[in-house]
């Protein structure tokens, strides 16, 4: 029996192995389903030693645990080191689910479930493949090492901790994740790019305390106003960044890029109807998909100073906040960065105002270039599977693990989601499209014999 | 016995007298001692007809009643109606009193008490000086009409209605309040200039909800950042405002003026050390007290949109919004400020954005010219009564009462103010310089003998 054979015969109960995934409760962020998360962990881990996987274990972490399995029969061939997830948001509001988020419903071949596309699916096609590998081969054609954590709907607060402590365990030569969608229906897509970021905060302290702004207005320096000042001082009309040097590291997009993410649809005005703007903006020179996904930012995410309430407070305030960050590209630094922020504002403070600048947060940008043999492997995989030219996007935000692959393993990560972008991830009446399940399926499995050709 | 013998003879019976006054706790702002208030009330009005004043009447109004009387036999000569209150701030924070706040107390020739400067005192003063020309001369110079609310401590929310309705029972040629403070010990002063106030909220709407800065960043205008290039393009750096039009109808400081405002002391350090700044900043070309009583102003008085809280959000913000306000100058209009500012930061406005402006408040500025003939008749009985040269000085701020006067009596009013601007009116220890008192009578009766002369 071929493998795909196998895994059209499977199908039924490659559905119902889902189903009993997803019937699991594991909300991360409630107290009370700490126990259900354990389950789904326990669960993961038993799953995984009855496909054929070894040193099946749960493994503690501070706060739900990691379930962790491996195969390493595979001499002289790559190791990979898959990651996902075994935890799910919560279902809040739950009057909006058509059916019951963990009484999982096939509605025109869909699967509605709370977990089905983020990440139960994605992880469970993985241990599919291998199955199907194992009944019809006898082996892997890589070694794999399955990394499954319990705490990505709470931002992994544990994650960083354990891969720095289990640095042997998890040695490998490329990441594997699926836990992000396709560009559209029907269009496997291969993400190669993301984002990393930059966050401030800028105090900005004027007087020792709020003024009357008819007695002191005309002498005193307003830290709103300022603020302000500053702030508009951080990007040019056309939409550029103005802070010195803060371009210098971008990683041009190569013409190659340029085509490719040119042949995605984006329906512009669209776009704009859903979410209600008249026009959009952004950095002169770059198409939509290239700012979103290729150029730096930077962007006011919140500000705050003087008087909020209702009618006229005639004060002139004491302080003026914002919330400033950059998404970085590749091969921006965030620390770089934030010193780059640092001096230029201070540098454009005007007089009469103290300024400080707090560096908040940061993640490293990431890319695995499409022509990365890894990337590339994976691009012939989808396309076997899918029975089409896989197309190549970015990503705006930042999926932070990546980052930790790549600064604690050191291994470039593949990102083959095959979720869709209109499944509901994170919302009510979260599906998953069983065609991409069972697609994906035989992606996995291509993936490893794949890679196992290449020398990375 | 001259007016001025008179006088020195009575100072203890007057003191005595504001000490009654001041015993009284009308307390405007709290709902426990309305009662008190109206007694205050009836006891000025009381207090005014046994002096000689006639139709001495307790008014009602929405609120507070208005205490009134008047004296009219000065045939030929012009009627002055003269503004005060007989209601007091709340004494909040007790324990910071030296002295009890209404059980008066004199030290070091200053008496002690709520409501002692601000304004019983400043009322007082004038009945004392009525008393006296009545004693010594058996009439009064000019016509007077008092009028004496209770509510200036919370706004004066029936005051206008209460003019209005009573328009022919007020009709003077001049008004005088005395509710102000002199420029600093030993300076008899005139403020003859007041700045007005245009108030205004700028919304700032972007998409219909937050965006994940990720996702959205580069492609979508954001609201903060609009809202902060929008105020940054208000005013220059050389602190002039941007608006076109914005000074057309402000009235420039002559010559002389500006040599009065350049007579007084201005101590650049220690203004700088009272608020805690390193710098003064304001509209090049103009000093410090020209900015701050004779140049209009913008000052951004409160700035909020998006994240406020601690760490980081990585939001695109749906909106944001800024108060702004205009301190304006004669003889700038708020209704026209008003169109020039909505115009202008819709002119700005950047694409991808809708940008509400809303008009708040505005009151109008005023100014009674240091050559007006009831301003030359006022630095006369100043001088006359401290025997030192009268200094002219402007307020930042706005006494909207003032503008009332004008815009509905018609009149010019004169600020015959001798509080001193340390007397912590509104604070815990507010008191009275009894040497002030006492001159500040002979005052008011000189200013009676004063207008007397002057054909308005």
């Amino acid at each position: 029996m071929t493998l795909e054979e196998y895994c059209r015969a499977e199908r039924q109960r490659q559905l119902e192995w889902l189903i009993d995934y997803v019937r699991i409760p594991s909300i991360s962020s409630s107290p009370e389903h700490v126990d259900e998360v354990r389950r789904c962990g326990q669960w993961t881990v038993n799953e995984m030693e009855r496909i054929g996987l070894e040193h099946g274990q749960l493994i503690e972490t501070g706060g739900h645990p990691v379930a962790y399995a491996d195969w390493l029969h595979a001499t002289d061939a790559p190791t990979v080191v898959v990651y996902g997830h075994y935890d799910v948001q919560p279902v809040d509001p739950l009057e909006l689910w058509e059916s019951p988020p963990f009484d999982p419903s096939i509605r025109d071949g869909e699967l509605y479930a709370r977990g089905s596309v983020d990440d139960k699916g994605q992880v469970l096609m993985h241990w599919a493949a291998i199955e199907a590998l194992m009944r019809t081969a006898g082996r892997l054609p890589v070694n794999l090492k399955f990394l499954v954590e319990g705490e990505e709907e709470i931002g992994s607060p544990n994650l960083d901790p354990f891969i720095e402590q289990h640095l042997d365990l998890l040695k490998a030569d490329v990441a594997v994740i699926s836990d992000t969608a396709m560009y559209g229906h029907g269009m496997p897509s291969l993400c190669y790019g993301l984002r990393g970021l930059a966050y401030f905060q800028i105090d900005v302290q004027g007087p020792n305390s709020d003024l009357h702004s008819g007695s002191f207005g005309g002498a005193v320096a307003n830290p709103a106003n300022a603020l302000a000042e500053i702030l508009a001082r951080l990007k040019d009309a056309s939409g550029r960044v103005c802070i010195p040097g803060f371009y210098d590291d971008v990683r041009p997009l190569s013409d190659e890029e340029r085509r490719e993410l040119a042949k995605l649809p984006f329906d512009d005005a669209a776009y704009r109807a859903a979410i209600d703007v008249d026009a959009l903006t952004g950095e002169a020179g770059f198409s939509p998909l290239e700012r979103l996904w290729a150029r730096p930012t930077l962007d006011v995410n919140g500000i705050w100073g003087g008087y909020q309430g209702s009618g006229a407070k005639t004060i002139i305030p004491a302080e003026a906040h914002a919330k400033v960050s950059c998404r970085l590209v590749p091969n921006q630094e965030p620390a770089k960065t934030g010193h780059l922020f640092s001096d230029y504002v201070k540098s454009i403070a005007p007089p009469g105002v103290r300024v400080r600048v707090q560096e908040l947060h940061g993640g490293r940008p990431s890319i695995t270039p499409i022509d990365h043999l890894a990337t590339l492997a994976a691009k012939r995989a989808l396309e076997r599977a899918f029975e089409k030219d896989v197309v190549f996007m970015r990503e705006g935000g930042s999926i932070p693990v990546v980052a930790t692959f790549d600064s604690l393993l050191h291994v470039p990560t593949v990102l083959l989601g095959v979720g869709l972008p209109d499944e509901h991830a994170h919302a009510p009446n979260e599906r998953l499209n069983l065609d991409n399940f069972y697609r994906g399926i035989l992606a996995a499995a291509y993936l490893w014999q794949e890679l196992a050709q290449v020398r990375l």
